[in-house]
């Protein structure tokens, strides 16, 4: 039986005061004043915001380097993406990281920092096998009432270009994967057509969906938004597919841009951005007033890709305002709607959200508004899951 | 007569750890293990990092709103830099902010993040007069002893399209600017030769420096970087022009690059950049293995402009870091010595630095290594200024 929570004095999006039954894992009831009973556990919002849970909805919770001494990043040049994946790979052999003890930290770090949904790409690959995707699986058992948690089984190392990994992958997704995943079908794997076509044959053959890792630039990765959009549409996969990074949308002409835009919203298919320190990235908020579906997340933490990422969702919104030149108020909170219900709505979870019959996934935060969340970043004073309370004053409690 | 501390057990820039005699205002010694006295006062720093005071070479700390409700920008289109301009002092017109006040507060803040040497850019305008500058003057006077301050004239709304400006900035001079500030001779002046011909003569004529706000485009603001270095040499005043901001270096061809990298060496001219979200900025490791003079600052913060700046200059290096695509621990690293050693050149400081007998300007904080503590951003465990405690765990003692 799920203790009741009677939280006073919050204001839901910076709005007025109020008062939330939290009863059976749910938003029960919110009104101005709520008359506290002996059977509720009061809890006094002393007049800070309220937000959804906040959901990170790319995440790699199986590469930290959380409670092991600060990694210094040398990675080898010439630093493309390839020698990152060569440069991981050997550090995770040489340091024998366990998945199972890695992800459970960053799980307690994303909690205690509000975030109440995670959609995490898990490595397989001919070297480790299944190793890393069984430990997140314990992670996820782990933290089931704690945490909503999605799997993609993702070929971090390339499909086709190393034999036996197709297999593997389609294991993973018997074994409980909620997501077939992919990686740059023609720069990567060297042969686009026969990349997408294998993840799109497995998400079909066992009913999951697909979210695929898309780093490849201009005209090249927007073909690859072509063919994704087509396999969407022939297999009726329209609202299961997201695609990641997808640098390529901030690359192509305007009237090339308008076409793909057509091409996602036709087929529902989702954009994961979580920007990028150099470079173009999708223009989030063009995309965001066409009606794409729009996500965001961590990418890895605190591991030997780079120092910049971390778990905060706040932060996520607030680097990506930074890099979109996103000053306004409005536009923040735009920012902060596809961190929040972008992102529920991707992990198809339909009982989300700041109104009554919800589930009580929130977090209560200082600030005036919104913004002033997303800028100063203050510790999180509640983050409550499924009606419990896992985390107070930044730390979490389970 | 100034306290003696011995400061037990901190790692200079994550080095070995060492104990330090900080007496006179100075760094007196400096060794693996000093044993203590009854003069002294002890300070243990519990093997955290120990880094030089950090130096913010480009602030605007009479504009901030701190102290005030959140600020909901609602900057009007089409928000080119005059709309914000004209923003802002409709903004401070109406809210009677006082500059004396709102300096105050921000460089208490400054402090209590560790920052020893800001150099502030203060609007003069033909609407305020010197109302902000006296008001920053003030505030100078007030923290003389726990902070190194130096003021530039800043013409904001522009000069020669304002008569009677240029007298103002000459008063301020008179009255104790360090440096006369410039603004866009082309874009905004609509005459970059007589514009830097009126800035250079007022530094030649009371033996100033200058520093030039530039935020022209490509070969526009390239050529006025040669208008600039034309001048110093001509007047003799290598080494006393900075310019602030130049993303038209980022702009240009390689070639052309090269020829004004050139002309910045031979006229040692030094470049602030605090980057930018979107667009283009100093290729700043570049520039740094060639050996031009780099500083880096906070711009405004918390002001109408808008909201990601603020006032700890390891959030600085963290945002330079991740825009410059600099990943590598070596890398951060040079941007914390943009932050340190480099703002303390520009701002003419020969007595700084982590030596014996250089002016004991010290920041203790947790991490094992200096990028650690610029990804971290921990709370400041002690500050120091000419050796006095000006800041302890995060918070200003002044």
């Amino acid at each position: 039986m799920n203790e009741k929570y009677l939280l006073h004095n919050v204001r839901p999006m910076g709005g007025a005061a109020v008062d939330l039954l939290i009863a059976d894992g749910c938003i029960a009831q919110m009104a101005p004043l709520i008359t506290p009973d002996a059977t509720m556990t009061l809890i006094d919002g002393q007049h800070q915001l309220l937000l959804p849970g906040l959901v990170n909805a790319h995440a790699h919770i199986d590469k930290n380097l959380f409670g092991h001494p600060w990694h210094k990043n040398q990675t080898p040049e010439p630093r493309r993406i390839v020698d990152y994946v060569d440069n991981e790979r050997r550090v995770r052999r040489e340091s024998n990281l366990s998945a199972r003890t890695q992800s459970a930290r960053e799980v307690r770090l994303a909690l205690a920092a509000g975030v109440t949904h995670i959609r995490t790409h898990v490595d397989i690959d001919t070297e480790a096998g299944l190793a890393h995707f069984e430990g997140v699986l314990a992670t996820r058992d782990e933290f089931h009432a704690s945490l909503t948690m999605q799997l993609v089984a993702f070929p971090q190392s390339g499909m086709l270009i190393r034999p036996g990994t197709v297999d593997l992958l389609e294991t993973a997704v018997k074994l409980g994967a909620d997501c077939i995943g992919g990686l740059d079908p023609s720069t990567v794997d060297r042969d686009p057509v026969r990349h997408l076509d294998t993840i799109f044959a497995i998400a079909d053959r066992h009913g999951v969906e697909l979210d695929i890792h898309l780093h490849e630039p201009g005209t090249l990765g927007a073909f690859a938004v072509e063919l994704i959009a087509e396999r969407t549409r022939v297999l009726g996969l329209q609202g299961r597919v997201t695609i990641s990074h997808v640098f390529c949308l901030g690359m192509i002409d305007d009237a090339y841009l308008n076409r793909l835009i057509d091409l996602l919203l036709e087929n529902r298919i989702a954009i994961m951005s979580l920007g990028t320190g150099v470079g173009a990235f999708p223009p989030l908020k063009r995309l965001y007033v066409a009606g794409v579906t729009l996500c965001t997340g961590s990418d890895g933490v605190r591991d030997t890709w780079g120092p910049y990422n971390n778990v905060d969702m706040l932060d996520r919104v607030k680097m990506l305002g930074y890099r979109s030149g996103l000053r306004r108020d409005e536009e923040v909170e735009l920012l902060l709607d596809i961190a929040t219900h972008g992102g529920a709505k991707v992990m198809g979870d339909a009982q989300y959200g700041l109104a009554v019959g919800c589930r009580a996934d929130l977090v209560v935060v200082p600030g005036d508004t919104p913004t002033e969340a997303v800028i100063n970043l203050p510790s999180r004073t509640y983050v409550f899951k499924a009606g419990q309370l896992v985390a107070r004053d930044g730390r979490s409690l389970v």
